[in-house]
Formats: C-alpha cells, sequence, structure tokens
C-alpha cells in the first residue's frame, strides 16, 4: 500500500492512470496475489484509487492536494513522457537540446512571420483582430489547406478542415470523440511520447505495434486487431516520429485493409509533412477520408509560437468535432490563422522550406557520422525529416544517460519514453539541427566510452 | 428505442451524454419501466449505448458515422447550450446578435492590438516568434495577472498562475483534474450556457442552485452540498452572467463556509473584472487561493482574436494542471500572450476600458428603458456588465422566440440554454451593446404585441 501511495504522491502514478494489473502488480514487488487485491480494496475504501468494473483500478483525481515537496525537482521525476515533455519545454536557455523534437529559432520562419505581423497590423477592418473565430476557422486558410491537402492526393472540401489550437489539440478532440476510458488505441513502438500522454490522460489501454523501416509490422498489426479490437490506430507519416521510417505504399494498403476488415479508424498525424523531399504515401490519400482522420499544424516548419493546428475528416465526423471543441475551448485564434495564411501565402514560405530540407539533410549526414564515430548505430538512415534514432554500445541505458545528461545542461530523448512498454530502453531519438555539436559529442563519447 | 435512436441520429443526444433515467425516460414517452428498460439494454447490446455501473446510460461516442442530412441544418436542432454558441459563432455577418456574449468590433481595443502587433513584430529575439511557450507560459504575462489579482485582493505568485488558451480551456483543464464521470458539480440556475456544454463533454452530473440578485440561494446551496457531495462549484464573479447578479460579501462568506465544512474546491471565473466601476466580492479574495481556483482571460474586454486565458491556484494545482496542458495541447501560445502583455503595458488600455465601462452604463440604461416599454421585465438592474436578465410577458416562450428570430437575421440567447433543468423558459439575455436598436426592438415588439 505504502509503496503505491509513495508512487502516487512522487506522481509517477498520475490522476487517471491506471494501475498495473495484480498479477503484474505482484510480479513486480513479490508480494503474493492476494496481498495486492487487499491493498487495492484498501486504497479503494480510502479514496486514493478508483476501481472500474472491468477496466481495472485508476488512481483517482485528486481532491486531496499534491504535495510539493514529495514531488521533488522535476530531475527527480521518473523518465517518463511527461519528464521528457518537461524537459523540453523548461530547461535553462543555454541548455543544449538534442533531444527537443523542434528545428532552433533562426531555422524557423522568424522574417516572414514579422512580415506578417505586419501586414496584419495594416488590415482595414478590426473584426478579424478582436472577433471570436467562425465555428471551424478562417475560411482562407481552411482554403489553403484544402488545396495543400489536394497536392498530397488528399481531396477534402474545406468545410472537412476544423481548425485547431495545435496538433496535439487536434489529436485531444479526436480522442474525445472516440475514445471512452479503457478502450485500446494502436500506437506504433516507438511512437511520438506525447502520444502516449495524451492517450494516458485519456485512460486509454494503449497496444504498440513494432515498427519497421517501412511502417508498423503487419503481422503484429493484424493480431492486435484481432485481440484488442482497438477503437483506432494512431501513426505519424512522411517521416516517422522517432524512428524516421517511410511508410512503404505496400504497407499503407495492407493497414488499410486490415483496418476495413476490422471496422477500425486511423488518425494519421502529417506534422513533418513540409520536410520530405519525396512524399511518402498517406493513408488519408489511399483511403480518402473514409475511415482515416488527418491532423497536422505548422509548428514544426513554420513556428511553434503561433499555434494552430486542424483535423481533415468525413464531414459528418467535422461536425461533432466542431461542437466538441466549442464547448471545451470555445473557438479558435483567428489571429493565429491570420498570421499562419499570410506567411503561407507570401512567396518566401517556399525558399524558406527548400532552405530547411536542404539544411536538414546535412546535418543528418552530420549527425550520422559523429554517431558512429562515438559508437552509437543509427537504427535506419532516414530519407527525411528531423530525426535519427540510434542505439547505444552495448549495456548503456538511455534513462541512466538522459538523467546524467542533465547535468551537462543537455536534454536528450532516450528510448523508453516513446515505448508503450518501456522496450527500446538502449535507443535515443536525436535531433539532428542540434546534434551537430561538439559539447553533445564530448559528452556521448564520455558516457560511451 | 427508435425515438431514443432518433435522438441520437439527431444529436439531441449528444457522444457521451447521459440518457435520462428509466423512470424519467417511462414518463417522458408513456411506456411502462419495464419496456424502457428492456430498450435501453437492446440499445446497449447493439452499442448505441454504454451502461456504466452506478451512474446510468451513456450514449456511445459513435464509430457509426452521424449522418449529415438527418442532423437537418443548424436551425433545426434542439434549442440548447450548443446550439445557442453555433447560432452565436455562425449567423451572417449582417445578423444583430443580441444574444452574443461579446462587445461589437469598434468597442474592442483594435487600435492598441495593431501598435502591439508593430511592437512584436520589431522585437530583436526570433525565438518569442517561433518557439514554443515555457511550461505555464510568458513570465513577464504572469508577472502582471499576479499584480492585477493583488489589486484584487488575491495573493497570487506568478508561478501560481498558468497561462491557457481561452477561460474556458482553462475550465477545461480544471474539469479533466477534478472530475470522473458521474461526479456533480453544483452551478449557478441560470448560469453561462457554455459551463453546461463543457460539464456534458465531462459526463458530469450538473445540479443548479436558484441564483438571486446577492449570488446563490445559499440554503439550497447547503442542501446540495448535503445531498450530492459535489466535486466543485462553479461561479462567475464581478457581474454574473446572464443575470449581473452582484455576489454580497455576507453570500461569500456563508458559500465559503459552507465549502469549507464539506471540502468542496470553488472555480470562480472572472471573465467580466474589467467591466466593474466598484469591485465586488470575489470568493478568490476571500478565501486566498486555498479551495478557490480562479480562471480569467481578456476576450470580453480586450479581444477574443487573440486568445489568452489563465488559472491561479495553489501551487500543487498548477503543477498537475501544467501536466495535464502539456499532455493535452502541448503548449500555449507565446505570440498571444506577448501581444496581450504589450496591450496591457500600453498607458491606452485603461482609457480604453474606462471609455467601455462608460458605454456600458449608457447602454444598459437605453435597453432597459426599451425593454420596459415592450413589456419585457428586468429582473434586476445590473451595476454591471454586458447583461440584462428579462422576463417576457406572460405565455410566451423564449425558445420559440429565439427560433423565430433567426428568420429575421437576429440572434437572441432564450433563457433555457442557461438553465440545467429547461427552466427559466420566458428570459432572455441580452446584450446591451447590441441590443439598442431598432430593428431588435421592432422584432421584440410585434413577437410581444
Amino acid at each position: 500500500m505504502q509503496s503505491i501511495r509513495d508512487r502516487i504522491d512522487r506522481r509517477v502514478l498520475t490522476p487517471g492512470s491506471r494501475l498495473p494489473s495484480v498479477r503484474a502488480m505482484a510480479e513486480a514487488i513479490g508480494f503474493s496475489k492476494s496481498t495486492v487485491v487487499e491493498a487495492y480494496d484498501r486504497l479503494a475504501a480510502d479514496g486514493v484509487i478508483r476501481s472500474r468494473p472491468g477496466a481495472g483500478f485508476y488512481v483517482s483525481a485528486p481532491l486531496a492536494p499534491l504535495s510539493l515537496d514529495r514531488i521533488g525537482a522535476p530531475a527527480e521525476r521518473e523518465v517518463d513522457p511527461l519528464w521528457m515533455l518537461r524537459q523540453s519545454l523548461m530547461g535553462p536557455s543555454e541548455a543544449l537540446k538534442p533531444g527537443c523534437g523542434w528545428l532552433p529559432d533562426d531555422w524557423l520562419a522568424g522574417g516572414p512571420i514579422r512580415k506578417a505581423l505586419r501586414a496584419v497590423a495594416r488590415s482595414d477592418a478590426d473584426g478579424p483582430l478582436t472577433q471570436y473565430a467562425s465555428l471551424l476557422g478562417s475560411p482562407p486558410l481552411r482554403a489553403l489547406l484544402a488545396r495543400r491537402l489536394d497536392d498530397q492526393g488528399v481531396g477534402a472540401a474545406p468545410d472537412q478542415i476544423l481548425l485547431t489550437e495545435s496538433s496535439t489539440h487536434a489529436l485531444d478532440l479526436v480522442s474525445r470523440f472516440l475514445l471512452e476510458p479503457g478502450d485500446t488505441v494502436l500506437v506504433d513502438d516507438p511512437c511520438y511520447f506525447n502520444f502516449l500522454a495524451l492517450l494516458r490522460a485519456h485512460r486509454a489501454n494503449v497496444v504498440g505495434i513494432p515498427m519497421t523501416p517501412t511502417g508498423p509490422d503487419t503481422t503484429a498489426f493484424a493480431a492486435a486487431l484481432a485481440e484488442h479490437r482497438p477503437r483506432f490506430y494512431l501513426t505519424n507519416s512522411a517521416s516517422h516520429n522517432p524512428t524516421g521510417a517511410t511508410l512503404s505504399a505496400a504497407t499503407a494498403h495492407r493497414l488499410l485493409k486490415l483496418a476495413e476488415l476490422h471496422d477500425l479508424v486511423i488518425v494519421e498525424d502529417d506534422v513533418f509533412a513540409d520536410f520530405e523531399d519525396t512524399p511518402a504515401p498517406r493513408l488519408a490519400a489511399f483511403d480518402g477520408l473514409d475511415r482515416v482522420i488527418r491532423i497536422g499544424s505548422f509548428s514544426k516548419s513554420v513556428t511553434a509560437a503561433i499555434r494552430c493546428g486542424h483535423i481533415a475528416a468525413r464531414p459528418d465526423w467535422i461536425e461533432a468535432l466542431a461542437d466538441l471543441r466549442i464547448a471545451t475551448s470555445m473557438s479558435g485564434n483567428p489571429l493565429s490563422a491570420e498570421v499562419l495564411h499570410t506567411v503561407l501565402t507570401d512567396g518566401g514560405y517556399r525558399r524558406h522550406i527548400e532552405g530547411v530540407r536542404t539544411r536538414l539533410a546535412r546535418a543528418r549526414a552530420r549527425t550520422i557520422e559523429r554517431l558512429r564515430k562515438i559508437g552509437i548505430t543509427p537504427w535506419i538512415e532516414p530519407a527525411a525529416g528531423l530525426f535519427i534514432w540510434a542505439r547505444l554500445p552495448d549495456g548503456l541505458d538511455a534513462a541512466k544517460l538522459a538523467r546524467a545528461a542533465l547535468a551537462d545542461d543537455i536534454v536528450l530523448a532516450p528510448g523508453n519514453v516513446f515505448s508503450t512498454n518501456g522496450m527500446w530502453s538502449d535507443y535515443l531519438r536525436f535531433n539532428v539541427t542540434m546534434s551537430d555539436d561538439d559539447r553533445v559529442s564530448a559528452f556521448l563519447a564520455r558516457a560511451c566510452g
């Protein structure tokens, strides 16, 4: 009981998260199953956890306040997806962040954004500067997104597009629309760690499908569909986060056939679309937005400071998602939409993004070279994108390494936070725009030496 | 069964909403309870609804798509909170909206916002224009909010403040933190209709406390605490939406004593703070952010196009809310925070808001005069704010009137959408900035004549 209480107090188990099954807990702590059952029952009687019939035990949302001094400093928290997110967002400004998921300041579209802000400041009417957004969000931006989707082979009318604050917010709305607590969601293993934090907030049962260089393992995918009857499969396309894998047409075709057979919805996050030189297959394009919901944003390619994501889906689903959106956050941000639309329609954007792609290719090559020299082995050499997924020399644990790196003001992304079951513990994800750096190489060489 | 299916198809019953109890449904449709039980069981077997032990039946989140042609045009939807929100956000641009909850374009801070956009465009560093927000959001804006809270008698350190997209988003995070499906929340009756839509999205059991001109009825409040053991009480301060009531110090004191006795959390939405001439008592100030969570935004007084709300609460709760925020929407919007901070620290803001208050007082007086002439009676004459809550002549139904008004391109806010149990059906909420208008008066005079 005390051990579970401690984990809740230290927020290793967060409000709403599911406790391990009685059997798993008994194995983990070396007590009998009946002892664990008794502990769970007593904690439930105390209101610390709650039982959900057929779905196990969950940590209660606390009315009793969490005690900050027992939570400890951020560095003492478990190395989990929220630890990773906090390190990425909070680290000191002089910290190096090869573990973070975005471009450095000077790679992003600062110039075009300044120009757009001046243009918006000159606009005639006050309405766009002062009023709530329309129901689905800025019509010109949605029209532009529809044209861009069409370029990818995804046919979507502008009223099949709902603007959101971000792609994370888009996924949150979709999860609210599709999930009930205890429902199963399939993800890639490894996958973007915030998918795991978000799905945990929805109390989903998350099942990972092993990733291959051409997409998820379709045999494991078929088995998981049969066993778990999942509500949706969540993946990201273009350049997979964190592996850099590229979905092949054959895998896409097989996934969609399986999805149809089991009436599975697929949520495809396309946030890295603009980093591709050659477009990879898209599930949304193959499927035609029948059972695929496509989400995206420009946080990676334009700016993360102006939040604006979107969902493209069947019109009837967009209708329901719009209701959820106004109920839970009222309205979008017309200023963000206006600035983003101005940046994207400015001739400078194409040059900006072509420059980013060229620089990314060079940075990928240099990062791979540096890693190999240290004895850290890339899983593949990705065709596009921001990330290298790479294995440490035998016997090294990435979470321990990431914790040690904080002392050198280096934020690393250890493999376990990308995994549903703590696999990939000897892998790290490297952001190539922040890894071609002597301080980073020196730390890694020492750690691996 | 067909009747319930129809209600789900037409989205009168939305995904996740609770079905009426067997007894209430039996009475409503005139069948026996056993027939209703059988219908519910069959719908559950079909997966259309789901049973939650001890908490009744809920509409399943649909995998089967909703059919748009059966939903019908927006005007044919039930007159409920989401109807109201859609009408407010969607109506044609030439529509008059005495039912909406915001100031007209030219009352808001268009000028100061243009100036702020130009200032931000000139800033030295690219980071604020391109990077994710820090964990809690812009430090200068949080410091400014802490000073403003201090002016209201609410002591809050900047790290007790979390920036959000809006006050609705703030309430959504708080609800995620505190609520489990089936938990009870107390609200004022009437209350801001979006509270009801949001709490329904959280599957809360919402109990209304009758409103009086000095705050909620404390006898009913005490009885509801004893009967329902609610998770929190949600109210809005300064100038109550929709009634314009002002909380008295005596009522505030009694509410907090009761809250302490029952270990109740209070969520106080202070979004109309800047419209007051003389500050009314604040629960957050009396309590000192011990059990009160204060949320707010500048959507009403500065702009709704630049989304930025905030939560002030105990440090340990802010810590947990920040985790929820990054898991479900990753990061705030630094551009919004920067523009808002610039507007609020510009000398022009004080003049702007003083001008708004003067115009509001005049518009309130003129609206009351117009309404009385037509035979529509204000519940009270509010001391501040945007709204007049007023009763139609005997025998008139506000929801019917609101539906008819759409044909004249007039969006009205009927009383039933503000109520937990459809009470106040002969009341309308008038936004005084859009009600002093001959077309509105002519429609109302015809309807009431």
